[in-house]
Parts: structure tokens; C-alpha cells; sequence
């Protein structure tokens, strides 16, 4: 049920690579949700491939909070992978929708 | 790392309510989470408040497959909650984005 205690910080944003590219990005992305395994707040890391677009990857982020989010992009070894990402994206990302996670089920 | 064998239904969509039934609406949708905890395949079904919209809720949902999702809308108990929220809604829910989830931190 609704615990008024739980609300998280929630992110959901697309990436879309240069054609062709699309799994490079995922393998990239997907190495970077293994880093974030042991970053502080971090509850999930989601990574999918668009089934319309062959080259646009889903992230889905849960944090405890914006601030722990925005401090695993400064971590040694994302901001490698963000440095190897950059490269082989289609423009500039698309800022993502931002909510407040109320609890579900799955979630750790 | 990308484990090809991984690949899960993913879906995320949003639902509004009628002006001020956004927490009534969320609330159902917890319980709809309580009850998809021992649905077959169901790995995670998150509920969110839209930061924009307070009366907007965006479900994020991962499945073994389509099938496991699709059955999941006639589980007793599910059926009922969808009841509850319908006349709630503000109009007809838009389709969400399908896409395949290839793995991440903090999926079981």
C-alpha cells in the first residue's frame, strides 16, 4: 500500500544512437547499471531497446534521491561511459520524465 | 553485462485522473501492485506521481513476456481495481511505450 514515507526520485528518459548503433549504446549503458550497482540510493537502473527504433535505448532510474543521481554522474567509471556514449548518439538527449516513485511492486 | 537470453516485456504508460483524484487513483494502483506481486512473470509494476500533473500516474511495468501482462488484467482482484479506476480517469488511457528490457541494476 501507499507508505507516505516512501517517495523516491524517479526517472524515465530515452537515448537515441547513430544508426546502427543502438546495441553498442545498450552494451555501454548496461556496463554503466553494473557500476551503479553499488552506488549510494541507487534502486534501479533499467535498461531496454525501443521496439519501434532499433537504435533508441530506455533508461529507467529509481534513486533515493535527485541529489544521488546527480552524484553517481561524477563517479569514476560513468563518466567514462558517458565519455564512450556521447560519441555515437543521433543529437542531443532528450531530457527524461522526472516523477516521484510511490513504492510497487519489485522494487528493493 | 547485455545477457541475450534476457529479454522481458517492458511497458510504461501514464494514466490521469479527474482533477483531485490523482492520490485516489495512485492508491488503487498500489493495491493493483500488492496483488501483481505473485502474478507468473511479473519482475516490476513501480508507481509514480508525474511532477508536472499531480493528478497523473505513470505505471512502469516488467514482464517475462506479453502473455504473462495480458493474463495478469484478468487475475481476480485485478479486474475489480481496473473497475475502480475507471470512472476516475479523465478520459481514455493513452497506449504506453512497449519496449524489451535487456537488464539493469536492481531487477530480480
Amino acid at each position: 500500500m501507499q507508505n507516505p514515507e516512501y517517495t523516491k526520485y524517479g526517472l524515465h528518459g530515452k537515448l537515441t544512437a547513430q544508426q546502427g548503433k543502438g546495441d553498442e549504446l545498450a552494451a555501454i549503458l548496461l556496463q554503466a547499471s553494473e557500476l551503479l550497482k553499488t552506488a549510494k540510493g541507487c534502486h534501479l537502473y533499467v535498461i531496454s531497446k525501443d521496439h519501434q527504433n532499433a537504435d533508441t535505448v530506455w533508461i529507467y532510474e529509481v534513486w533515493d534521491s535527485k541529489e544521488d543521481h546527480d552524484n553517481s554522474l561524477q563517479l569514476t567509471g560513468v563518466r567514462e561511459l558517458i565519455g564512450k556514449a556521447i560519441p555515437i548518439l543521433a543529437g542531443q538527449p532528450e531530457k527524461g520524465v522526472e516523477f516521484t516513485v510511490l513504492g510497487g511492486t519489485g522494487l528493493n
